[in-house]
């Protein structure tokens, strides 16, 4: 069994683990996100009893990140408004403590190794992860690979159509106003109806209005990516109905024009939650690390 | 020198050719597009004097087509409305009579291929290629390999924000009225404005508007696929004062939130015309080809 290391760098806390796989963690612990310094410290401080033993270490990180390795930033957060992050090297740290071969990736593109590796997405070389919660976000793997680009998906923040006259609420994206995330994050949701989504009952109009913009961006998504298979994770979903709202909105959205057996017969198997809950993020390090010396 | 045959498959005629690189052209022909087996045998006799000189057969085909090769329908125009072309073999046909080894894939990939190999596109591994004509359609590269999936980008048929006061056209997308397509492909100028595209005065409205949605659909882009570029040709981009626009627009739309140099500082550079003008078609054909002896 090689041991693995993986950290889930979230702008709340920091999730490590040292183990193999879901199944065999050896070591785990959750240290607050403060300043780098302290934050990254106390982190490599938990990983260094391990470093002679950890085949390779894989960091999912949010962001905006620099993933260009020839990059003189690469590795770092980039302009994020967290006090104290703007321009922080996330990557050297562990590099210079640790000297093990170290993966890192955006928080999502993570998730979606992990849910490709151990998860829901096994063996489906396409795949989007989503994360609908606070923010939007999500990963892409393309033929297996985590995608990258000029920068990295910010699934959350195209334009979808909005029909204010149904829906006159303005959005809460400082960038954007109404962009995906600006309609559809938790956040949108508890400052349209004035209640926490969790808190939001079953039958409220919340859901379906919430389950078509879902289903807009996933319209957008598959006319884009065509992706094999869409995971929706994140706080939101966890209101289980909307899954088949989304589904059936996506169909009605396409309407036959992407004729494959995915979209007309298997939507149920194609639009589903996460095989690894809410440890995708720090199961998806993992598997950034697994990656690495597979 | 290495012999190379390139067929771009449109829906109006076939352009074939055989040579090695743009400047090495040794014949070329247009033939209509009837029935498949009039056609493909037309086709075929084209090529066959040179089949035991070709390393390599590139066909860039109008679709849907069927990209998985393990699939019964690998190489299969499916779903198409054109007459006689529905599920139509359009790589079998080749493999029989010339025996060289031949890629399939989209016109609109193939362009991309063929913009990455000797146009716009040099050395620009995550690239887009929209074409804005007739229809829209577009070719993606990532790391520099041109995207399937579950099917393949339709790229023209997400849903954008419409404001039905400012433009209350109602789109002419057969399957979704008012998708990209349906409200700035060219049929739809013309049908909103009663005057033919190429005709329409450069003061006109009608320009700033399809920059604005060109824009819109640009943006979702950027947010999913995160490319290096985006070059856009077809007929509708034969207008050039869109460029200026368009680029204007899609910085207004994304709002700083993407900070990057390309973004922020190149933009003129980042959305371009095709290097291979109209010629991107049948000679990204040819860079399919290439690909498979490279």
């Amino acid at each position: 069994m090689e041991l693995l290391g993986g950290v889930e760098a979230g702008g709340t806390k920091f999730n490590c683990i040292v183990g193999s796989d879901p199944e065999h963690i050896e070591a785990e612990i959750r240290i607050p996100t403060t300043t780098p310094q302290e934050t990254l410290g106390k982190v490599i401080d938990f990983f260094l009893p391990f470093a002679k033993s950890l085949k390779a270490l894989g960091i999912a990180s949010f962001g905006p990140v620099d993933l260009h390795p020839n990059s003189s930033t690469y590795g770092y957060i980039t302009s994020t408004p967290k006090a104290g992050w703007h321009n922080a090297d996330v990557l050297g740290p562990f590099r210079n403590a640790l000297h093990v071969p170290t993966a890192f990736d955006t928080d999502v593109n993570g998730a979606a190794v992990g849910e490709y590796r151990w998860g829901a997405g096994q063996g489906i070389e396409n795949l989007i992860y989503l994360t609908i919660g606070t923010g939007i976000g999500g990963g892409v793997l393309a033929s297996g690979q985590p995608q990258h680009g000029m920068l990295h998906a910010e699934m959350g923040h195209l334009y979808l159509p909005h029909d204010r006259q149904k829906d006159p609420f303005k959005g809460v994206c400082p960038y954007h106003g109404d962009c995906f995330e600006g309609i559809a994050s938790g956040p949108s949701m508890q400052q349209r109806w004035g209640i926490s989504a969790d808190q939001l009952p079953a039958d409220h109009p919340a859901w379906p209005l919430e389950a078509h913009y879902i289903a807009l961006a996933l319209q957008a998504y598959v006319c884009i990516l065509s992706p094999e298979r869409i995971i929706l994770g994140g706080g939101v979903m966890q209101q289980l109905l909307l899954f088949p709202l989304v589904r059936a909105d996506l169909k009605t959205l396409l309407n036959g024009y992407i004729n494959t057996k995915e979209i007309i017969e298997d939507i149920d198997q194609y639009i589903i939650p996460p095989g690894l809950g809410n440890r995708a993020g720090v199961l998806g390090a993992l598997a950034l690390a697994d990656r690495l010396i597979s």
